[in-house]
Parts: C-alpha cells; structure tokens; sequence
C-alpha cells in the first residue's frame, strides 16, 4: 500500500478532485478482490480478497453431494455477494478512507461464466425446486462438457454461410453462450424452458449492485454472438435444435458502451458493502478486458497477455480481420472506437499447478520447505539451471484444451522425448516453454491475419515468475512490457469506474493517469532463442499434426475414457441407490 | 527355500546321484546372485546376492571422477569377481550343504555387456595406463551412445546386400557387440589398438572360472554377428572404418556348445569360491536365455518373456524366419537344434521406476510409508481401482528406445491425453499398459514373419505384480504361464552346469527334470481386452508414426539435447581445468 493512503492527491486528473476513489471488484475463478484506487493518479490505497466458500464445483454439487459428469465447472452466486459483502468494507477499511470519498464502483468477471436467471434476475438454482439440479446452477468459463454443442453450432454456421462465424477464427468455442445454453436446452429442457434470462455472471452482478438488468458489448460480443447489432437469427438457432428457435429472447437485451454508468447504486447494495447508494456503477466488463486500461495497453497493436490459471490475450486494432482461430474480433469491445481482439491459452498457471500436483517428488517437496519456498519457485530455480533445449523434451500446452487457434476443447495435453533421465524439473520447464510456444502461434496467426502486433504487455499473476517471462521473451523474440500493478483487473475495474462517476471523458483519458505499465523489463537472448526456435518447430508440428487432423488420437481417447467413466459413473448411481433404499 | 535343504534327494534325475549339487550365478545389471540347486529335481536349496559395489556407471567414472558423456553405461569388472567370492560361498552356507556336494558350476550374464581386454584376458581398464580411459571400460548392455555407429552399420549393411542383416530383422542395435567396438574405435583408437580380445563379460567370468578362455554360440549369435559358421568379411569392417578390418581378429575364437564343460574350476578360482577345484565349469550364456531351461519353455513356439528392468523374449523354434525388428535368429542359440528367436523391450521395470521417481507426490509417498507397501504397490492398487480407458491415456514405452521392432535407441517417451485432472496412478497405468502393447507388438511380429507363438511364459521380477500380468493377460488375449522359480536365470545357470557335470544327456533333459512352469495364472477377460484393443490402436498410430518416419520429431529432439549437454559438458571441463590450474 502506498505510504501516503490517505493525504490529498497531488495530480489529480482533469474530472478528478482530490481525495475521490473509486473501487474496484475483480471476481476470478476461485476469489474475489476489491481494490480501492485514488481517482486522480490510480495510486491502489487498499485491498481485500475473498475466497469463494465452494471455489470451482467440478466433482459434486454442493446442495446434494451428487457426482457431477467428467469436464464440468459450476459457481456458487451466493459466492459472489459475499465477495460484495466482505471484500468492499474491508478494502475501504484497509485504505483507510472513509466511504463518502467512494464515487463509484466498477466490476470484471471471468467470462464466459453464464447462468440461467428469472426474469427479476433470481439465479434457478436457488430456487428450490431447482437447487438438486446441476444446469440451474452458473456455468462457470472452463466447464468443457459442450463441446458436442460446440461442434454442431460450427458445422452448422458453416453449412449455412453464417457471416459472423468468420469474426470469431471460424469456431464458436464450448466454452460461450450459445454452446453452453444449447447443453442446458438438451440436457435439462426444464430448466431451460425456465429460464427468462441466460446472462453473463458480468452482467448479473451489475444487476444485483444496481438492481436493474444491463448488459454489456463486451461479452454480448465475445461470449455471445452479436455482430453488427444482431444475434444469430432464428432459422439458424431452430437448425441446432427445433426448441432452440426462442434463446434470443434470453439474451438480447439493451447494451449499453463499456466505462459508462450502468446505474446508481441500490440501497440493496449500499448497505450490504457499506458504499453510499447512488454512487455510480459502471457497465459489466470482462476480467481480461479491463485490465488493458490498467496496463495502458489501449493504442492499436498493444497486447495485453493476461496470464494465470489461463492467459487471455486483448488487442486493439483499427483494422478488421477475419484471422482464423481467434476467440473474436468485436467492435468497441474493449474500448469504444476500435476493434478489439480477443484470443486465449485454456490452460497456462492451470498446468504448472498440474505438475506440481503430479510430478513433485516428496524430495523436492521437503526441499521446497526446507528452504522456505514454493514448489514452483524450486523447481524454477532447477529448471534455469539448465541450458535451453537440455531437457530434449516438447509438450503440447493442451491439459485443459486449446483455445486458441485450434478452438477444441477435446484436446488434450502431451510429453514427447522422455528418457529414464528426464526429471520434475525438465517436465516442468518444458510445460512453461510449451505455454509460451502456444503464445507465439497466437501472434504469429494474428500477425499472419492482417492484425499487427507492435507490442507485448503482461498482466496476471504468473509475471512474478521472473524465469517464465525470460522464456517468453526468448521464444517470441520480443520485449515484454510489464503492467505496473499486481491487481491489474481490479485496477481495470476501477478505471471504468472513474470513467462512469464522470472523473475521466473516456477511459483512454483514465487509462492514461491511472494505469501503470514498465516498458522492455525482459528482452531476447539471440542464442536462446535460436534454440527455441528448433524446439518451437517441433512443438508446431506436433500442434498441427494431433489439432488439425493428422491424428484424431486424442479425440479417440477422450471417447474412450467417456466411455469408461459413464460407465463407472452409472455403477456408482446404481450403488448409490441401492445404499439409499 | 525348501524344509529338507541337506537331506538326499527322493526323485534323482537319470543321471544325477542323491545329494548332489549344482551352482548357478546370474550377473544381472546392479547385482549378482548365487544359487545351490538339486541336481535331482531343481529344487533351489540356497542363496545369496551381492551388489555390485558401482552399479551401473553412468555420470562419473569412478577411477578419476570424470564426467561420462550422456548414454554412456559401464561396469567394473572386479565388481563381477566380487560376486564369485562373496555370493557364491554365502550360498552355500544358506543352503547347508558341503562344497564336495557340487559337481558344476554355470553362470549367466546380461548381454550385450563386453569389454575390451589382453590376450590373457585382462580387462584392459585394470592396466594402469589405461585407469582414466572411459572406453578401456566395460561397456553395460544399456551403453546407448554408439547409436551413430549403429547407423552406419546397418545402412553399409543394406547397400552391400550383407546375407546376415535379415536374420537380425534388419537391424543391428547400437547396444551389440559392433557398434560398441567400432564406438571405441572412432572416440579411442589408442585402446582399441591395445584390445586383443573384444569379449562378453559372459564368455569372459568363465575366463575367470576356469583360466582359459572359451566362447559361447549364443552371444556370438545374437550379440555379435556370428550366422552360417563366419562373421562379416575385412571389406565390409573396412567399408566402416579403414582401421576396422582386423576387428574379426578380436573376437574370432572357437565356441562350445551351450550346456557343455568350458573346462574345470581353476585353482584359483576354487580359493575364491571355496568350491571344489575341477569340477565342471558351463560354457558362458545370458540370463535371459538360460531362463527358458528354468521355465522349461524349450519347446517350439513357446515365447519367454523375462520382464525386469528390460524386458527379453526368447523362443525357439523348427523354422528359420527373417522377422523384421526381431534382435536376432541363431541356430543353437537357446537349445541345440532349433532356431532361438530373441527380441527384447529396451525399457519396462525401469519406466516404472522412472514414474516412482519422477510422478510420486508427497502424499502418496507418506501413504504408502504408513500402510507398509512400496510406491509401487500403492500406485498399482490405485490404478487397478479405475475401469480400462477411464484415464484416456497412451504411453509409448521408449523412454529407453526402441529394442525390437523398430530397434532405434535414439526414439523416446510420450504420453498422450493428459488433463488437469490426469494423476499419478493413471500416468503409472499408462506406462504399465505401455509396456503390454510393446510386448504385443512383438508377439504379432513374429507371428505375422511367420514364426508361430503358441504359449506365453513369464519369469523375472516383474510377474510379482498380479494387475501387471493381468493386463499382459488382457492386452495379449492369452493365458498367461508363470515360472515357478523366484531366481529364474540362476537356476538356468545351474540345469546348465548340470549338464555340463554331465548329470543329464542335455538341457531338454534337465529342463524337464528341474524346471518349474506354473501354466495359466492368468487368462485374458474379453471385457477389458476389447476396451485395450482400441486403446492400442492408438498406440500402434503412435509406434508408426514416430518410429516409422511420419515424424521424426524424437530424433530431432535427442540432437538439440545432445547439443545443448555438449555444451555445457565443455564448459564443465573448461571449468574443472580452470580449478586445477
């Protein structure tokens, strides 16, 4: 925290008065943050994290204990008004300001994180006649189940010459809207036919801060599919499926542009975070857009790598491409006036975790402790120990499915060129690097695409690891710029806020004195790189031979293991209410 | 061991007297082991092993401490003497019988395992002047380094038409006899100078037994390239190397025939062993081989598999088969009279080693400490709780190359369908069920080159696991036979030196009278085999796709591994010279 939390801000911006804040609430996959920002110059006064009680519910549902199916990911709402009930006072408390300096509030959400709501916004499954069934409940953005879904809504608008299926790389992916509405429509039609509002969790926790339903461009674009100011007509939904011919219904709605107010604040809402009512809450945004403003990475060509669990990846572009395999191409759907890009890595901060689960050797583990450091900081420092290429290792970065530009979700990840030699570390080493090899082929389609990309910003937890983004450096051949804040989404979300109390005409104005990015912190080594560029042919080619058809083999085997694992599924209901009668 | 360990014997083989006993030492990679043998009915009276005091030499030699270049393995050759003066009287003594009681000695020995030495048979890495000389040396089965030499061998063999490529499926491999000598040649022309016997460590522990030196059919076979009566001619040694055309001279003496006297027991070597002085020493053979004699898997088609560290399959047969990718066919090789098929997987015991060592979190290191039972055991049990497929994984079995059918020790490991949520057990299967398609693969070689496989017999130390054999069951669609022995290759050895004392007519005679096969253990469950079946389609695309050419990814990787070590290798003894300056 700053040393000076409380004084009067020197500089203030053009709308600014000194001693106004705004706060920030960033809700990720596992916690919620607030953040309480200074309006005029974005110095971050305060913060406050809080856990979410039920975090990702991917094994059972909590209301029941019942086994969910394999690749499913749900949210809990009751969560996220905790995070507003929790986090906000204590981020206030924490910055030591008093809440009549609060002018506004701005939010981000991971997205596609999308839920089925009543018509007053009321989530289904906390209805309870709803609560025992799973569609009811928040999909959260890395449930992989509809990829089935997913499929049929590509061939389909491919069939039928769909004009937006270009927009978005030629791949709706399992992980958006229409694929996860379209499983809810086929798996649970009741709950489906229940549903009055299919709505991004970006948008919903607006409503519950305002009290009223707004919608947001941004994940109306890029989770959604609305281009050119209109969603897929309903000859192409009834095409998917007869009973799908009414989703527009669900989700189309007014938009209103990204930075402006969405509303006052509720008395609702005032009491629970102890903010004054009427504040100014800004328009839902998405977690990774935001945070452009927070890194100053608005101008066109700037991209903004947002790295944890996964990396999402924002440009801006005053060009329109149809580049293929990107997650989307939206106008004003980071900043108002320009086209902005989105694409994205499923599974980055996610599969270092999976190797420190798996491949962390009880050695290494009392080492780790020993010495007073993480696991991942041990098996770091082991990896750097090596020269690049030592290891004689690729990987395919697809544990959790590729995003981008392969947008298949039923991939999966691989390790090629192990010996009896090859330890922790090398495995280690080689999932970071082939997480870098999956940035390159991301801007290397852009660059191929038409979309220029003049500079690379990071963001995101995973910076801190200083060895990572050598790598990165290294394998892109590229300087990488730093963003300047460690709670770049909340800092994002207050800058909209700023921008919704009126302090800033537009959030390139707010982005300007509030953000903060370090230029060229990490730049290439030439002889590391030449050798990434041998190890990158081959992550490439294994890319292209196991993603575009050489090999359906993972395809295959995630077919089997279904097999398999609803079979073991049907016998463990089977017992299950055996033991019950 | 058995409860009348001194009395006579009840049912004494046709030519063996009651109370009469045998001696068998198995040499095998880390270890040797003695055991006392009843020449009547095998029954295994004593034992005892003795580590080697150096293992397997891979990173440093011990003579100097000296850095080894990677894929090297050597062994020390006063380690094997060892085993004669400590193992062999401790034997012995467990059994409780009188020396006076043994009529015969035999021995077996991993192979290809060979060593360069003088024309009284010191190893040449024993002379002072040659002590810091990496390749004066023995160099283990699993040195791997002489791949390029093993390169051109095969490619000079194929352009000249060379008769005897085909009977070794059309490869020779980088672990024989060749590409080792002419590894030597090429990196230390001064010891290869110096070499005037190139010898097995198993023709040469006989040298030590009896004094004098003797050769046996069955390495020179399999391990050197021995067929119809003569070895390779000068033009095409010289077609390798100019300085190779007097290679033959090395190696070229007269062999005896397996299960025959090589000579007495030197006076010497009787101090040493505490063995009677004179008695019948067997002609030299390898472990694996001597097995089928313990297994009594002598007949045609009866396929044995020793599954340790490595895997080795030996069959005999009436017809002669050039089947591509088998290591080798040799009349006698196994049992006079018929054609001995070899084939081998270069990797099993020791992948699963790996994955203990590489993938065995904390937790289940300390569960596996609590209940009592090895790593193994606990992530058998784990795996064995999940249906077939359920982990959606498949492992190519090459993390120590490719012995047979692809007979490339430049390929490696890959593991393939890994998830966020893949564990450690599933990654263990894997590897497990990896190992069982590599077995299969062979099977369906021999059988589809025309030698018929009828029976599958198992022995070595890997039959212990009953989830492992039964997935060998399943994968194979088999009954599975199991030898009755725990020390399979020792008592081969010893129904050798029974032989060879002249106790029985020959090896079918006294394979009969003293060895043990227990038939069927395990039969194959058509559920599970149909689940495997696919599963190893997939592993098959795999096996072809990267051992056949459709990418060549493996070998790129070895070289910019090879690259990256020679690197920092040099820099290493830049700066060790930089210390002791």
């Amino acid at each position: 925290m700053s040393a000076n939390r409380t004084a009067p801000q020197a500089a203030a911006g053009p709308g600014a008065v000194a001693g106004q804040v705004v706060v920030g609430v960033d809700f990720g996959t596992l916690s919620g943050r607030a953040v309480v920002v200074s309006v005029a110059d974005g110095t971050e006064l305060g913060t406050a994290v809080h856990e979410y009680t039920h975090g990702s519910v991917e094994h059972r549902l909590p209301a029941t204990g019942a086994e969910l199916p394999p690749d499913w990911a749900l949210q809990i709402p009751q969560d996220w008004r905790d995070v507003l009930a929790d986090a906000v006072p204590r981020a206030l408390a924490d910055a030591g300001v008093a809440p009549e300096q609060v002018i506004g509030i701005g939010t981000d959400f991971t997205a596609c994180t999308v839920l089925p709501a009543t018509a007053d916004g009321t989530p289904l499954c906390e209805l309870e006649r709803f609560r025992a069934r799973p569609h009811a409940y928040p999909k959260l953005w890395k449930h992989h189940s509809a990829q089935p879904q997913a499929d049929r809504i590509n061939a389909l608008a491919e069939k039928r010459g769909e004009g937006w299926l270009g927009r978005y790389g030629g791949r709706i992916s399992s992980e958006w809207q229409y694929a996860k509405a379209l499983q809810l429509l086929e798996e649970d039609p009741e709950v489906y036919a229940a549903t009055e509002r299919w709505i991004e969790a970006a948008d919903w926790i607006v409503w519950e801060l305002t009290g009223a339903e707004s919608r947001n461009p941004c994940t109306a674009g890029y989770k959604g599919i609305r281009q050119d100011g209109r969603y897929p007509g309903r000859d192409y939904l009834t095409g998917l499926n007869e009973a799908f011919g009414d989703f527009t219904e669900k989700i189309d709605f007014p938009l209103s542009p990204l930075g402006t107010r969405a509303g006052g604040l509720s008395a609702r809402a005032a009491a629970a975070t102890g903010l004054p009512e009427g504040i100014a809450v800004a328009v839902g945004n998405v977690d990774a857009h935001v945070t452009s403003a927070a890194a100053r990475a608005l101008e066109p060509g700037q991209m903004l790598a947002i790295m944890g669990t996964s990396t999402c990846h924002v440009l801006n572009s005053d060009v329109l491409a149809e580049v293929p395999g990107m997650c989307g191409a939206v106008k004003d759907g980071v900043v108002t006036g320009l086209w902005g890009y989105e694409a994205g890595q499923s599974g980055v901060g996610d599969i270092f975790a999976w190797a420190v689960r798996t491949a962390l050797p009880e050695s290494y583990a009392a080492e780790a402790r020993e010495r007073g450091i993480s696991a991942h900081e041990l098996l770091t420092e082991k990896a750097a120990a090596q020269p690049v290429g030592a290891h004689g290792l690729v990987a395919l970065d697809w544990h959790s499915g590729n995003r981008s530009v392969l947008v298949d979700h039923h991939l999966s990840g691989l390790l090629l060129g192990l010996t009896l030699d090859t330890r922790p570390e090398e495995i280690y080493r080689a999932l970071l690097e082939s997480t870098a090899f999956g940035t390159r082929t991301i801007v290397e389609a852009f660059e191929a695409g038409g979309v220029p990309v003049t500079d690379f910003v990071v963001a995101g937890g995973l910076p801190r690891n200083r060895f990572l983004m050598q790598i990165y450096a290294d394998v892109l051949r590229r300087p990488i710029d730093v963003i300047g804040s460690a709670q770049g989404p909340a800092l994002g979300s207050a800058i909209h806020a700023a921008v919704a109390a009126g302090a800033y005409t537009d959030i390139r104005a707010a982005s300007a004195a509030m953000g903060k990015v370090d230029k060229a912190v990490y730049t290439p080594d030439p002889d590391r790189a030449d050798v990434y560029d041998a190890l990158y042919r081959e992550y490439r080619e294994l890319h292209d031979h196991f993603g575009r058809g050489g090999s359906d083999a993972m395809h295959r085997l995630r077919e089997v293991r279904a097999e398999a694992r609803a079979r073991r599924h049907s016998a463990r209901q089977q017992d299950d209410a055996e033991v019950s009668r």
